[in-house]
């Protein structure tokens, strides 16, 4: 079973225009509503494919209601832990005609210490019966720099692998707690540890003692880093829609194969970069296409040497 | 009393970013979320400033139940007719380096025809106590082209004045039904008549049987056209902030004056232009500066040869 831990859920609501022009109105369609954040997305992206998951979250106020409500409608099996402050807002304006997407993410407020505490214990309860743990997106502000470590070491200590999808000194703090696979995007991984060079970047997340990290380069597909590997994984032509959820789908490809005891950094690429760009192609976060297995048919798969993504001095 | 009726109202979510960059993603604090729709933001201003007010509309779903939430904690008077489609959300992401709001508005859901019903009868009840009746906005697709001639044809029955906000053939079949004062802006009212010369094309509104109509002209100020004179209302400089609730602050401001019996044109036509500007000032649609009464004293009033709105022709 995956068990997806999202520490900052938010409601996404998705709403689609003809032409978004700044400063103008527009009218739409009812916007859809969801429950959404990262971990929810691969939650809803690895049981559509048919894995076991458990989404552990927090749900509060009249939009954690609305939350909870898309939530249970979605068949994705999940615990809501309740909380005092109201569940924030995401909103994502998809225009159409120029193929692009305009997100605003409210930061989020962050749950109390003993609210935190039965999130971790909800934790606890369900590693048992876990193949993966999996903790994805931001931490609101206020929240205990504590808390990812927390989460990492009980389920290293209970023998479950766990993937983080997280930025800024998260990012680090996981990769020092004993995270086996980190999934920055490329911005992310030079932010949090000031190097710019992704490869050598992410080989210092290694040094840290993560097992692999896969690193996404937007339309440029996806990198494999291990200490003895580097394999990079894109498609041909970049895909127009609606990007949102297409880290989450390669999270979900890593947690799924990861689950059934699968290690080999390529294949978990493969996999990772087929349903992130399948997400693309899905007006909503948290789908895929059912094209993706064509589109793994279409993966170029190359071993490059790692000076090919140093930037140029500036 | 104003009696306002909203009938597509919306739950109103505003955020702030720093730069709107279209296709970009950007954080936020916690939008604002407010019961909305042109009525409910005329009986906010109007209640601000004192006057006695009811606001009649509808509500439904969970974001009806929201909205419901906020417009009770608004203190603002009202009455909700229960329905069982969802209350549709307007979006309005306000660039603050830019001065500019880029807006999405739901186009909303009709009530059944019973549900109209109740909403009618409970305008019919409110009306012995109104000095106006204010119908704004919006009408969601599918309803019933008699609504607003019946809600109008009540009202004057009762002897109640009525001010009517809308647009399209709705803004038509206002004028035709008797409504007293309309108030659309230049755009909606060149769509609406075809007459691109907006003196001529309010006359044509008068010669439909309307007393008064109020024209909005955006930056340029607002005009008064009666059977007898024009009049035009401005600011020396455009004021730059929020103007999703201007027109809403001037129809308050009319509604505020006709309650009180007043009918000189100039007199409603100055507190509606300052009312207007004051709104652009404040953050969310509903509410108005207190610097009204100086933007009122730093107002240009003239009356124009008509000759000087005629478009050049093509």
């Amino acid at each position: 079973m995956i068990l997806t831990v999202t520490p900052n859920p938010a409601l996404d609501l998705t709403w689609r225009v003809d032409r978004l022009v700044e400063g103008g109105t527009h009218r739409a369609d009812a916007g859809a509503a969801r429950a959404g954040g990262k971990g929810l997305n691969v939650a809803r992206v690895a049981h559509a494919q048919g894995a076991p998951v458990l989404a552990v979250t927090t749900a509060g106020g009249r939009v954690g209601a609305e939350f909870a409500d898309e939530l249970s409608a979605s068949g994705v099996p999940h615990v809501l832990v309740p909380v005092a402050a109201e569940t924030r807002r995401s909103i994502a304006l998809v225009d159409e005609s120029a193929g692009d997407t305009t997100i605003v993410n409210e930061r989020g407020v962050s749950p109390s210490d003993a609210e935190w505490g039965a999130v971790l214990a909800e934790v606890v309860e369900r590693l048992p019966a876990a193949g993966v743990l999996v903790i994805s997106g931001s931490v609101p502000p206020g929240t205990p720099e504590a808390l990812l470590p927390m989460l990492i070491a009980v389920a290293r200590d209970a023998g479950v692998p766990v993937v983080v999808d997280t930025s800024g000194p998260a990012l680090l703090r996981a990769a020092d707690a004993g995270a086996t696979v980190l999934k920055p995007n490329a911005a992310e991984l030079a932010e949090s540890t000031g190097i710019d060079d992704p490869v050598h970047a992410a080989r210092t997340l290694l040094e840290r003692g993560a097992e692999l990290v896969l690193l996404s380069l937007g339309a440029d597909g996806m990198l494999a880093v291990t200490d003895d590997e580097l394999v990079h994984a894109r498609l041909d032509e970049p895909l127009a829609g609606n990007p949102t959820g297409a880290g989450d789908a390669g999270v979900a490809a890593c947690a799924v194969l990861y689950a059934e005891g699968e290690r080999d950094p390529e294949t978990v690429l493969r996999r990772a970069t087929a349903w992130s760009a399948a997400a693309v192609l899905m007006p909503l976060a948290g789908d895929i296409s059912p094209r993706w297995t064509a589109l793994a048919q279409h993966l170029r798969v190359t071993r490059p040497d790692p000076a090919l993504f140093r930037k140029d001095p500036s």
